[in-house]
């Protein structure tokens, strides 16, 4: 990798990330499905959706090419061919990914400049250093990396759930060293995605730049389900780090849903509890307030039967069918020392669960995106 | 109308309301879809179902006789057999609606005695005060009636959105003197009730106990189109009155998308903008924060054409497929001044429109949300 600077972060650190891979990889990325895509966006998408390799990426942060309008899509282009003329690959194998402000154009001089600065110092790959440069209101760089017999897994990332929206978004790329071809790495990499990136939220808004890619480096032959399950592990603890930093965030909250009838009306009962501003703000105040996890359950188009679920805090049962007000102690117990907070829902009708991660929300969230201007 | 005190509130102030039609009246009501509902909404449900004129409702405030079990429903059984039995009308012609604290059982004797108290003392109704009696965590009272020619129409409601969601609900009570029979009345009120209180939101959470009435009081025979009009007047102005009142609230957001292909899409992108998180915490920032507005607008499955939309805060056009700063004073200061803040999104492609209401979220939301404890 390589590091270099344009000045477009205020704190005036590296703001230019180049990741030179050794040879063409097998590379899969899914970008955000906001329809109001930045010009990197664009244009990645665009090369992502006609080649299965790629040899080298390139990410600017502290501004989002993005509302920048067909000159966004050209800056990002000169990016890719300012990485290929250096690294002398073919700029079809160079995808462009940037983070920072909406709607300001990129200073486009002094952004080649820095990616000259990055090429001209390779050097192994740092999760934290690449983490920290791509990073924008981060409180802490997000890398994570695994190890099992021959598989080496390691990935790195930046965000706080779009809860900076004009100066954040979220960003992965995450590496397994294993042989794949395309088509069963893009298949585990949408099965990932789901279960990780997909299954997060801190506001419930969609970024403009979002992307989370999956390279496979090919060095060893290995099973691909412990390839994955491997993946899927680096994927979620880069995706709970996110979530973890949501600004002003207090607690992480994990909401279960299990025994529904199946997998989509499980993850949609999750993520309406996961989405709840009255659900985040119980959590914050420590209150185990077991209706508004009833209501928000009940608000989904898929039914729910009253009398049937049961609706558990820190695995203590708050309700089933009617209130357990004797368990609130322990419950209330559970949000105020426990760095996590399970929230578990029991429909009793079926096999499937899905596991949702959402952060509880605080005055600071509210200062800090009501006091950031344009 | 009549009053009377079950002692369901802190303040003990009057929380049974009684209102009784001169004869049965054709009335049409909707009721939340959430599905972990109220045994209130439960019991009212069927009623309404099966009938096409009732000769009465009563509401109880403080207390929501949610996730109360079969005992709930059972309760609310009792509250209609009782005003039933006191005003010498059929029970199957009653309606009951409450309001408040999810997960208590309901004092029921108390209930029934304030029914009675209700019942002997009617007297004509007073918007004001039925409103007053209603409201949980209001601010105000909400009522509005309307004249034109021969029609009257007026209506009174409590609510902020389920802001405090186990002290809050919508209920809405609207009257129009004109004669409508059932099937009408029932398509004009859905229509309505999508263009008002199905267009308002504070914090995007459905409560358990949300209901809305229209009663035809068959005094006058009056056109079809105008009944609807002045109905629709009167519904919006207590919509409107709701969000206003959402707790910590500055600021009322009107947002308008325009010029698209179909209704569905200019009303689920007015609905993601109203809902956005970081629009709300924009317009209490004063911030005329476009980006965030683009990025919400470009959330819905909907595709958005990021290069052909126009968006204007206050009337002031801020992007066009490039940014306009130099309009930002200009909308910076609409924030600032004006009470409603006009979000407008023009997306060049269709006829349609639609409005949504919400309001802006402060540090107060946060604040009674998390202070508010089981």
């Amino acid at each position: 990798m390589g590091i270099g600077k344009a000045g477009l972060k205020e704190s005036k650190s590296p703001d230019i990330l180049v990741v030179a891979l050794p040879y063409p990889c097998v590379a899969s990325f899914v970008f955000t499905d906001n329809y109001f895509k930045a010009g990197s966006v664009i244009y990645s998408e665009g090369i992502a959706r006609e080649r299965e390799r790629i040899s080298a990426f390139v990410v600017n942060s502290g501004n989002a090419n993005c509302g920048t309008g067909e000159e966004g899509i050209k800056h990002a282009k000169m990016m890719a061919e300012q990485v290929a003329k250096l690294l002398d690959i073919p700029k079809e194998e160079v995808l462009v990914f940037s983070t920072g402000i909406i709607g300001k154009s990129l200073p486009i001089e002094r952004v080649l400049e820095g990616i000259e600065e990055a090429c001209q110092n390779l050097q192994p790959l740092d999760l934290k250093r690449a983490s920290e440069t791509i990073s924008t209101t981060d409180r802490f760089p997000k890398y994570s990396f695994a190890t099992f017999d021959n598989l080496e897994t390691f990935g790195f990332a930046k965000g706080a759930g779009m809860i900076h929206p004009s100066m954040a978004t979220m960003l992965a790329f995450v590496f397994t060293n294993a042989k794949v071809d395309y088509l069963a790495l893009r298949r585990m990499h949408e099965r990932i995605t789901e279960r990780t990136f997909n299954s997060i939220t801190v506001d419930g808004c969609k970024s403009t730049n979002d992307a989370f890619g999956i390279i496979s480096l090919g060095e060893v032959e290995a099973d691909l389900q412990a390839v994955e399950l491997e993946l899927q592990k680096v994927s979620e603890s880069l995706a709970k780090q996110i979530v973890a930093d949501g600004e002003g965030a207090t607690k992480v909250i994990k909401v279960s849903v299990r025994s529904a009838i199946t997998e989509v009306k499980a993850r949609e009962i999750a993520k309406a509890i996961a989405t709840s501003l009255l659900v985040k703000t119980a959590v914050f105040g420590r209150d185990p307030n077991w209706g508004r996890i009833a209501a928000a359950a009940g608000s989904t188009i898929f039914p729910i039967d009253p009398f049937k679920i049961e609706i558990y805090v820190g695995g203590y049962l708050l309700y089933d069918g009617k209130p357990h007000d004797e368990n609130l102690p322990k419950a209330k117990k559970h949000l105020e020392e426990d760095k996590e907070v399970e929230i578990t829902i029991e429909l009793n009708e079926g096999e499937y669960e899905w596991t949702y991660y959402s952060s509880d929300i605080g005055y600071d969230y509210v200062k800090l995106n009501a006091e950031y201007t344009t």
